[in-house]
């Protein structure tokens, strides 16, 4: 079935990093002020809610996050429904948030995602996540989400050659990138040698390869195509959405080296708008560490498996290149408050695709595409956008 | 808007209660088999999934239940997703799958629930039902959901004269419907006396008050109208759905004896059925405590606000009388895993619409509603079903 009636009308997200002082629900109703009041969107206009938390529970002991964050931030009463898939928490809201606006059920919605995670310890954020992995198999033998991802990244150095210069390579381009976004958490270039400095996490992943604890919250308010004309001369529309899961376990997977659930969803959603990879002219993938940019690079078809490091030493997912990845800074530099991550990327194609991004702008700006992962891609989602002009 | 196009076409639950032994995906597993091929439904059909569980992350350090759920049930690879709304988690999963249905998106999809509790101590299990509510103006100051609901009760004594008595006839009607139910918690008929035994978890609520710690899960298959063709001669009509949310904190709230999300989300689901109260046969509702039976009864327009208790010693509200209310036993008797139980009410629903509820089998069986609410009432979500020869 083809989508014919959603469209972004604003997205907005606060900035990134360590809040210190600032609750779940401040910075919420920071970013849905933002995306609301702040894009000239009156708060009575929005009919339903969509909201990606990961774990409050653990965090600040809260659960219940929809209703809870939806008063505070003056939308009290409406239809108000949390979405966990872990890291990709945000973009199952936000496909909740299409299907709904699809079905007829709602004009006007709200999609918002938000985490703090800063305020109890470094032990107790990794406890927390953990639980993103299966408990029994994973997570309770002391397979942390480095150790995952470290998994991942040997299997792709053993069978590509990848090397960790290359996964360094992505660490320089989300700080360069992120050194001209004034909502990162880093806003300093970093060189490839400071990149490459041998503070191991779980090798051969070092600091630089991995994202940070961060606190944050995004928002964006999604319409119908008719509603859309209120609010702005320039829509942007979804065009496509996939999701996919895959076994939690990483012991199920037939290959370590790609993640099935991100080729699938990425299918879907192609077929979905009728487009491929090469339609895309920038993309926004979920880079929660470097290894896993490289390979949503290939497992959503911009380069032939095996090859994302070098399309990164070509300089082709460089903001200048031809095929730009995580423009803004990705995860990596701006910084991974786990719900409010799927919300954040689409708003980064939202803004490249309005021509809002100021000096991160990417040139080619028709089509963008944004893939949010939840585990060790056990839950995928990808959704496309496009300027309705285009 | 009318709904067209979502029927429901199997459900089913496991065996409520003490489950030594039996894991989390284990029971999940057990429920989707039931509603799948149990039901003469290939698993092959579903296209997607929608899960409810409340908390996990603190019974049994898992989150992203989704994907890992659906693997367990031989599932793995579809797009599935977790919805949280504290108790009325179930419900949520169950409205995401109404849109998604009626979005076009997909034909054939399954709803479950389920909630794994009685691994933990009792304490543990009370601190991890306190994240919903507010922790910054109630859990965290030790106020826990007997004690909400215990202001309720003061507050409806208070204001209509509802007695200790009244809140105990509820308890003894819902045991004397799960008596014979062979997968409730409880099974055995109790004696007003006996649930007016001034065991006191928080006055005026005593232990007979309360529903009980339970593990259990629940399933069901919708499908669109065309489809279900191919299921039954007698697909289920979801013909109304409202959700509405109210201010976590009971402090903001204007009124105790009433719960606003019920009202709102109850008249959503009336105007989409173009249906009143009048017109429901029987009605599932949410009975966390006694107290909240009562009061659903009246916010839901069955009765005028302050004459639920009265319909309780009356016998309308008893399995024969005029307006039968949780004919199978509810959460009081049945048990309340929380995730499963928006779930488990739907499939009660279903049941008695199909004739199938064997002893517990209302008289009339045309039109059923289901109510199902999380934290005290700050999510609500209202669904009306219908048979299709109706």
């Amino acid at each position: 079935m083809p989508l014919k009636n959603t469209c972004i009308v604003s997205g907005a997200q606060t900035k990134f990093g360590k809040l210190d002082g600032v609750t779940l629900r401040e910075m919420f109703t920071e970013a849905v002020d933002k995306a609301t009041v702040g894009a000239g969107i009156d708060k009575k206009d929005i009919q339903a809610a969509f909201i990606g938390t990961f774990i409050p529970e653990m965090l600040i002991h809260q659960g219940h996050t929809a209703p809870l964050l939806l008063d505070y931030a003056g939308l009290k009463g409406l239809p108000a429904t949390r979405h966990e898939a872990a890291c990709a928490s945000g973009a199952t809201a936000l496909r909740a948030a299409i299907m709904a606006i699809e079905s007829g059920f709602y004009d006007t919605v709200l999609v918002a995602g938000a985490e703090k995670m800063t305020s109890v310890s470094t032990n107790r954020v990794t406890e927390a996540l953990a639980a993103a992995a299966d408990d029994e198999f994973e997570s309770s033998l002391g397979l942390t989400f480095p150790g995952v991802f470290a998994i991942a990244a040997v299997a792709h150095m053993e069978k590509y050659g990848t090397t960790e210069e290359d996964m360094a390579r992505v660490a320089v381009k989300a700080h360069d990138n992120a050194s001209t976004n004034p909502l990162a958490q880093f806003q300093k270039p970093v060189s490839l040698e400071k990149a490459m400095t041998p503070r191991y996490v779980a090798w051969p992943l070092k600091l630089f390869d991995c994202s940070p604890i961060s606190d944050g919250a995004a928002a964006m308010v999604l319409t119908s195509t008719e509603k859309a004309k209120e609010y702005t001369d320039l829509p942007i529309k979804v065009v496509g959405t996939g999701q996919a899961s895959a076994s939690m376990n990483l012991s199920d997977r037939g290959e370590l080296t790609s993640f099935e659930a991100t080729v699938s969803a990425g299918r879907r959603a192609y077929d979905m708008a009728g487009l491929g990879p090469k339609d895309m002219d920038f993309a926004v993938v979920h880079d929660c560490f470097t290894i896993a940019e490289i390979i949503a690079s290939e497992d959503l078809g911009f380069f032939e498996p095996g090859q994302g490091a070098a399309a990164v030493k070509d300089g082709i997912t460089a903001r200048d290149g031809d095929k730009p990845i995580n423009p803004m800074g990705g995860l990596k530099a701006v910084g991974h408050p786990v719900g409010a991550t799927g919300v954040k990327q689409a708003v980064v194609v939202y803004k490249e695709l309005m021509g809002d991004a100021g000096p991160n702008q990417v040139d080619k700006n028709e089509t963008g595409i944004v893939h949010n992962f939840g585990g060790t891609g056990a839950t995928c989602v990808v959704n496309i956008m496009r300027r309705a002009d285009a």
